[in-house]
C-alpha cells in the first residue's frame, strides 16, 4: 500500500498521547455545543474566536479589550455565565451581534478540545453544520489528521464520535488510509448512526443534558449538516480561531 | 418504561467516573490477553488467580507462597518477564501446569481493568471464550451493570470494545436498558466487526502488536467463542479471581 495515511480518533483531549499532535492537521471537534458555536460566530461576522479555559480567564481577556467590539461567551453545566454577553447556544450569535466583534469564549468541554488541537501543524474546527467543507480541507491537505473529540465532561460522547466518524468515512473513499481502533469506532458509530442524525445527538448524553436545559433548539442547530462553507482555523500569536478555507465543492453527506 | 436497568461501557479503566462501580455488577474485559488467559487458567485447573498491578508485587506475592503451589505469570510490553514461570498467551495455561496452584497474575492493561471491577459489588471476568456464561450471569443478576474495559496502553481498543458491544447486544434483547454513550458506542462495533471476529481482533492495536511479537496463535484463541462455560469472579480478603458460576444454557452469540 503506498503511503497510507494516518487518520487517528481521539474520544476525549486527555487521550491524545503525548507529542502526538506535532506534524499533523488536527480536527477540534465538539457539536454540542462548542466548534458549531464557533462555526456560527464566524458565520455571522465575529473577526476571530478567542478561546480560554478558564472562566476568570476569559473576563479578563475581554476587560482589556475595547468595549463594543467584544463578545464574551460561553457557559458552564450547560448554563450561561452571569456577567456574559451570551451563552454558548448557535442561534445566539446573530450577524447583529457578531459582526465586527471578537469572540471571548469559554465552554466546559469544546474550549479544552480547541486547545489541544492547537499543538498541531495546523488546527481546523469541525461541526455537521460545515462538515464537507472541513472534508475538502482534510482530504487535500497531506498531513497525517488528529481528530479530537471533545468529549462531555470527561466522558466520550456519541455526538462527537459520530462527526469523527463521518470524516473517517470520506476520508477513507478518497485515500488509503491507516486507523486507530477509536477511529474504527467511530466510524462503525457513523455506520450505525448517521441516517438519524438529529435521532442520534438528541439521545446522546451532551443531548440529553441540553434537553433537559431546555436548549432543543441547539439540537437542531447542531444537526444541520453543510449549513455552511467555512471551516476555522487556529492561528497563533495571540491563539485564535479565524476564517480559514471557505467553499464546498461538492457534498460529502452519504446518509 | 419500568425501571430500565443501566448498562454503561468504560472504555478505559481511567474513565470510570469516581464511585460509579458501587452497587453495581462489573465486568472486567481485556480481551488480548489477561482476561482471556485467566478464564484458561481457572478452566486448566488453577484454584484462584491473584492479580496484581506491579511486576515487584507479583514476586514478593509468590515469592511468601509456597514452591510449586504457585504460579508466577505475566508480561510488559507483551513480552515475559525474566523470572516469571508463564507469559500471558492463554494456551500457556494447561492442565499439566495449572492444577492446584495459584497463578500471581501481573499484565500491562488487563490487571488494572480486574483491579478497577474489584470496586463493585460484584465483579466477572469476560473474554469471548466465555461469552454466553457471562450473558446469563447478567441477564439473572438485577445490578446495574458496568464493564470495564482494558485498552491498551492508555488507548481505546476494538478488540475490548467489541466484546462489551457484543455483551450490550445480548442485554437489549433480554431486559429494557438504559445505555450510556460509550455502550452505544460499543454496541455499534459489535453491529459493524461481530461478524468478522477473528480479522478485527488482528487488525485491532492489541491483535497489531501480538502479531509483530510472534503471538498469532494467542488471537486465534482469544476469538473462540464460548468455548468454556465458566464465570470467574472476584473475591475479597484477599482479592482474588476464583471459578463463580459455571453453564450455559443455551449459545447467546448470535453472528
Amino acid at each position: 500500500m503506498p503511503d497510507a495515511r494516518d487518520v487517528q480518533v481521539h474520544l476525549l483531549p486527555q487521550l491524545v498521547p503525548n507529542g502526538a499532535l506535532a506534524g499533523s492537521v488536527a480536527v477540534a471537534v465538539d457539536v454540542l455545543r462548542a466548534t458549531t458555536t464557533v462555526i456560527h460566530a464566524l458565520a455571522a461576522g465575529c473577526d476571530c474566536v478567542r478561546p480560554c479555559l478558564e472562566v476568570e480567564e476569559a473576563r479578563e481577556l475581554a476587560d482589556r479589550m475595547r468595549a463594543g467590539r467584544v463578545i464574551l461567551g460561553g457557559e458552564r453545566g450547560g448554563a450561561p455565565l452571569p456577567g456574559f454577553d451570551l451563552g454558548n447556544s448557535p442561534g445566539e450569535y446573530t450577524p447583529k451581534v457578531c459582526r465586527g466583534t471578537t469572540l471571548v469564549l469559554t465552554t466546559t468541554n469544546g474550549t479544552r478540545a480547541m486547545l489541544k488541537a492547537a499543538e498541531a501543524d495546523r488546527a481546523l474546527v469541525a461541526g455537521f453544520v460545515n462538515y464537507s467543507a472541513v472534508c475538502e480541507q482534510l482530504r487535500t491537505d497531506p498531513l497525517p489528521i488528529q481528530i479530537v473529540c471533545a468529549g462531555t465532561e470527561g466522558e466520550v460522547s456519541l455526538e462527537d464520535t459520530l462527526l469523527a466518524g463521518a470524516l473517517v468515512d470520506v476520508l477513507a473513499e478518497v485515500v488509503e488510509i491507516q486507523l486507530n481502533d477509536a477511529a474504527r469506532m467511530a466510524w462503525d458509530c457513523f455506520e450505525n448512526h448517521g441516517q438519524m442524525l438529529q435521532g442520534a445527538l438528541e439521545l446522546s448524553l451532551g443531548g440529553s443534558k441540553l434537553r433537559s436545559l431546555g436548549y432543543d433548539e441547539d439540537i437542531r442547530a447542531a444537526a444541520q449538516v453543510d449549513q455552511y462553507a467555512l471551516v476555522p482555523e487556529l492561528r497563533r500569536d495571540p491563539l485564535r480561531v479565524e476564517v480559514g478555507a471557505v467553499g464546498i465543492v461538492k457534498s460529502h453527506w452519504q446518509r
